[in-house]
């Protein structure tokens, strides 16, 4: 017997799409590719050559992204549009479907219509955005932020440790790499935004759901940890004469777990803080460490609860400075408040959901997305499936073909809809 | 008036070769020539063309090491050794004099023989040994373990994470890359060893004393620490459900600096320990650390303080692996004992700062040199001059070509007194 959501998608092409872009991968270090990475550029040429398979008119904006576009027939002097966009990079050794997801569902809404001969009424985008995760440049998101017009020339300007101009390395990937002067110029006629992703938490696959229907994704703020010691040989430098800034850092990665632990539980909801890059000079086992880097990300639902933990986190912060004799500076890169998705898609998922006999709950994101960004100049919503034990950003992400039939269905089910 | 020391050296040609040598660095990060690297392979040549400029034979033995000999004209079937050597290779952002002065002290001995036309009863060797610091192989000295049979293949077969092997990259400079079956085979010749050395703490410099004597070098042990958490999505990942390897790593580190500290008070001995080199994976800022690997670098100049040491350290990482869910596993990576410098040699090293109207001490080296290695297999000593402030491996580390001269002025005199 065949589902009725099985009608929208093929299985075994999710498959065979989601293990093509696996072996697109660092060999050492699976499954890693990085924005601007040959196995990036690897996977661009190979996804465009799809998109073309497909019919779809491809071409590069002014951000680096991938369009593909499926026209109407339809004769409009200003054709309204449809998108369904996610990203196939991926952080250092994460995972097969954080992204991936997201383009399949458009692939397999544009093999839908094409097999059923459907001519919509607006033309369909599938978007592949440029650079999704969090990069070497301190930033994330570069093609939905370009989109909205957010790319900033205090982001581009930007330089990695190798001495890489984010904005020369969109130029080479076919961006214009400069900041747009506003959003993109067609936004008044985008009639909606739709991205399928894995739920990278475990509400979903708890509760034995099928889908999940994003209300909306959580505010972001990332702050650089600056903590400066005095480096000294690891032999003669005495123990209570020493500023080592690696334990002083060390007393701060405990701080803000446990300050964060702290706030979640007291306000009872979605609040994590994290200190996942650290990098230390001169990192040598025969030196005493001078001066540690770290970035802090920080996700809140609300702005109390933000404010509360910044505030402790700043008088830890002075506590320990006096203790371990270092310098400790916090300044903030990034911040991105919450975005909400549109109520009138939501309820289409919803009905598409229903109609396709899937289970379904709305929950919110912690993690951010393009759609974030998009949600500035257009009505956007976003589909969740189920991953394996909430895991994700990591190689033991997984989530099965079947979920993602299931999420895509549910969009091409609301893009048929909104064709009314 | 010129000081007494002024006729063995020369300081002008001594400030000559700093300069020199401090123009071979990665340009990005003054000072840094690491073993094997491009900067290290220039110095390597033009310290070869300044040994042969002085008449030096120059040879390069199964562990890399560059020898120059200085033959003596007496024929003899077995000629006895008198050996001036220290290394040119840096650590990471390190500074200018830390084995540099020691090869200075050989080429300004040289020099004076040469300028006196003496002729010794016995061949002298100066000597650049390999990779005298700390490498990413996680050992050090290599030259010297080599000439004294110690340089395993345990240590040969290491891999770097560029996929480099230890043995061949020897091979490639020249070495055999094989472990050596023995100690250097005519060791029962070697009279003396002499190695001049910044003292890299601040005895010299606060009391005003010109010359340190070596007693002995505190023995160093290295411990590779593992902590293994989980990773996660920084964004989604429920903060009381956390395994964050970095969490758990960065109270370690504060837990090593704080029982080192207690227990150097408590023994009022020199007892240094150091987390100086540190590795987070994936070390993503939007990524839950899941793994952390440090090294441990462990002197003490008793067993009795060490072992304490280890007994707390081991009880703490209990308490940690439990209130942070992570694994935390020791291994021992090297361990160096005490190396005691030859009580003849020391009187002689006196006797010729006294000569010489330079105020000397004597110290421990709390440190490792390549003597502590060439200590197992013919008698050593060195020699200390003071360095500013006791700043060592970092870029501010100083001394002056005065200093350096006045070091070396009581080697070469040394060396002249062997000769009876």
């Amino acid at each position: 017997m065949t589902d009725y959501y099985q009608h929208y998608s093929d299985e075994n092409r999710i498959a065979e799409v989601v293990d093509a872009l696996a072996l697109m991968t660092e060999t050492e270090r699976p499954f890693t590719r990085l924005v601007f990475s040959a196995e990036y550029n690897q996977a661009r040429a190979w996804l465009k050559s799809q998109f073309e398979d497909t019919g779809l008119e491809c071409r590069i904006d002014g951000g680096g992204n991938l369009i593909g576009v499926r026209r109407s027939t339809y004769q409009a002097s200003h054709p309204q549009k449809v998108i369904i966009g996610s990203h196939i990079d991926t952080v250092a050794a994460g995972g097969r479907f954080d992204g991936i997801a997201g383009i399949i569902a458009g692939l397999e809404c544009v093999h839908y219509l094409n097999h059923n001969h459907i001519d919509l009424p607006f033309d369909l985008e599938i978007i592949d955005f440029l650079g999704e995760e969090l990069n070497v440049w301190g930033t994330s998101c570069i093609g939905s932020r370009y989109m909205a017009g957010l790319l900033t020339d205090d982001l581009l300007q930007r330089v990695d440790a190798d001495g890489r101009l984010l904005g020369l390395e969109i130029e080479k990937l076919g961006g214009t790499g400069q900041s747009p002067s506003s959003s993109r110029d067609d936004a008044d006629t985008i009639m909606a935004c739709f991205e399928l992703h894995i739920e990278q938490s475990d509400q979903l696959e708890k509760g034995a759901v099928d889908i999940g229907i994003v209300t909306n994704i959580t505010g972001i703020s990332r702050y650089s940890i600056t903590v400066e010691g005095a480096a000294g040989h690891s032999g003669t430098t005495r123990m209570h004469e020493r500023q080592d800034a690696l334990v002083a850092a060390g007393e701060i990665t405990a701080l803000v777990q446990d300050l964060a632990t702290g706030i979640a539980k007291r306000d009872n909801q979605h609040f994590v803080a994290t200190i996942g890059r650290i990098e230390v000079f001169p990192n040598g086992a025969a030196v005493v460490p001078g001066e540690v880097r770290m970035i802090l990300d920080l996700r809140a639902s609300n702005n109390h609860s933000k404010d509360a933990f910044i505030q402790r986190l700043n008088a830890g912060f002075s506590q320990i400075s006096k203790k371990r004799s270092c310098g400790v500076a916090m300044e903030k890169i990034v911040s991105a408040p919450v975005a909400k998705m549109d109520e009138r898609l939501i309820h289409q998922l919803s009905c598409s959901a229903d109609h396709l006999k899937l289970s379904h709950m709305k929950l919110a994101s912690g993690a951010g997305h393009d759609m974030a960004h998009l949600s500035r100049i257009a009505p956007v919503a976003m589909v969740f499936i189920p991953c394996r034990a909430g895991l994700s950003h990591c190689p033991e992400e997984f989530t099965t073909p079947q979920a993602i039939a299931r999420g895509s269905a549910v969009i091409t089910r609301s893009v048929i809809d909104l064709a009314g």
